[in-house]
C-alpha cells in the first residue's frame, strides 16, 4: 500500500498519470517539476491546455483538427482535389505531410473498426468520406490506415465500400513493418510505402 | 524538417514536450488525447495544475511540500522529534514514507551539492538544518541523499559539518543500487537500506 501525497499533489499526479504514456512515476515527477518551476512556465502549460479546447475544431469537409473550419488543406486551391489520403487521426496527417511527397487531401476517420473497443463504421467519419465522392471530382482514394488488424479491417471494410463506385482504391506499399503504428514510422519508410502504393 | 502543426496544437506540444520525461512523440499523443477528451478531464488537469501553483507551498521546519505550513509530519507529536532524516527532495520523503519504518522527522535539502550544475551549499536547505540542531533536541541525523555522485559529496559534506556537533550521523545502508534514484528503489530494498544505517 501506498501513501498518497497531501490533496492537491496527489490530484496533479493523478491527472498526469491519467494522461497516455504517462505512469505513475513519471506523472509524480512531472507534478514535482511544476511545482518548483516558476509560475510562468505552469502558466503556459495551463493555456495551452485552455487555448486548444476552446479554438481547436474538426475540419467540416476532412475531419482533420484545424482552428478554422475548413482546414488550410482543404481550403487550399494548389492541392491536387482529385486524391483523398484516408487516415486514422489527425496525427497521421501530419505524418504524411511530413513526406512532402503527397499534395493531396485528407480524410481523418476517427480511428479504426475495433470489435473490442466498441468502434463500428458508424462511429467513424466514412459518411463524411462517402459525401465527398459524390461529385465525381475524386479520382483516387489511397487508404493509409495503420498496419495491425483494426487497420486492417476497415482497409477491407472501405475496399467493398468504394470499389462499385468506380473510383481507383490503393493503399500504403507494405514496408510499414506489421503491428507497428504509423506515427512511428520514419519520413523515408512513409515516402517508399506512399510511391509504391497499390489498388487494393 | 518537420511540419508544424497549426498555432494552439504546436503550442500545446511543445508545452508537454517541455516536462521531464515526455519526449516530442509522447507530447504530440497527449496533446491529441486531450484535444479529444471531453472538456472535463482536460479541465480537470487544468484546474489540479492551477490549485497546486496556487496551494502547495514549503513548510516552514523541514522544508517538504505542503498545503498548510509547519507540514503534517512537523506537526504531528507522535512523530519522534529527536531524528530527523535528510533527503534531496519532497518525493523522497514520499517514497521513505511507504516504507512505513520510519517515525522521526525529515530535512528536504532541495536537491544535492552539484558543481557542474552550480549547486553549492548555500543553494540547499542546511542552514534551515543546522537550525533545527541548536537546542540539542535532536540526536541523530539519518543523511538519505541518493546513491551517486551528488548525493555522496553531499553526504560527505553534512558529515563534516555535523560531526563536530555531538549528534550521531547515519547514512542508509548500501544496498541500494549505485548511480540509481532514491525513487526508483523498491520499498524493500528501502526499508533494508534503512534498518542496516550506519553512521558516516
Ligand atoms: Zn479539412
Ligand atoms: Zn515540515
Amino acid at each position: 500500500m501506498v501513501l498518497a501525497y497531501d490533496g492537491a499533489i496527489q490530484r496533479l499526479i493523478d491527472s498526469f498519470a491519467s494522461l497516455p504514456g504517462i505512469g505513475p512515476k513519471g506523472a509524480q515527477r512531472i507534478a514535482f517539476y511544476l511545482l518548483q518551476a516558476p509560475d510562468v512556465e505552469s502558466q503556459r502549460l495551463v493555456d495551452a491546455i485552455s487555448e486548444v479546447k476552446a479554438k481547436v475544431k474538426f475540419c467540416e469537409i476532412c475531419g482533420n483538427v484545424c482552428e478554422s473550419s475548413p482546414c488550410a488543406i482543404c481550403s487550399d486551391p494548389r492541392r491536387d482535389h482529385t486524391t483523398i489520403c484516408v487516415v486514422e487521426e489527425p496525427k497521421d496527417v501530419m505524418s504524411i505531410e511530413n513526406t512532402r511527397e503527397y499534395r493531396g487531401l485528407y480524410q481523418v476517420l476517427g480511428g479504426a473498426i475495433n470489435p473490442m473497443a466498441n468502434i463500428g463504421p458508424s462511429d467513424l467519419n466514412i459518411a463524411q468520406l462517402l459525401n465527398r465522392l459524390k461529385d465525381g471530382q475524386v479520382k483516387e482514394v489511397i487508404v493509409a490506415l495503420n498496419p495491425n488488424i483494426e487497420g486492417e479491417a476497415t482497409t477491407t471494410y472501405l475496399s467493398r465500400l468504394l470499389t462499385p463506385l468506380d473510383i481507383k482504391v490503393t493503399r500504403l506499399a507494405s514496408g510499414l513493418p506489421v503491428g507497428g503504428d504509423l506515427e512511428y514510422a520514419d519520413e523515408i519508410t512513409l515516402s517508399r510505402a506512399l510511391e509504391g502504393r497499390r489498388e487494393v
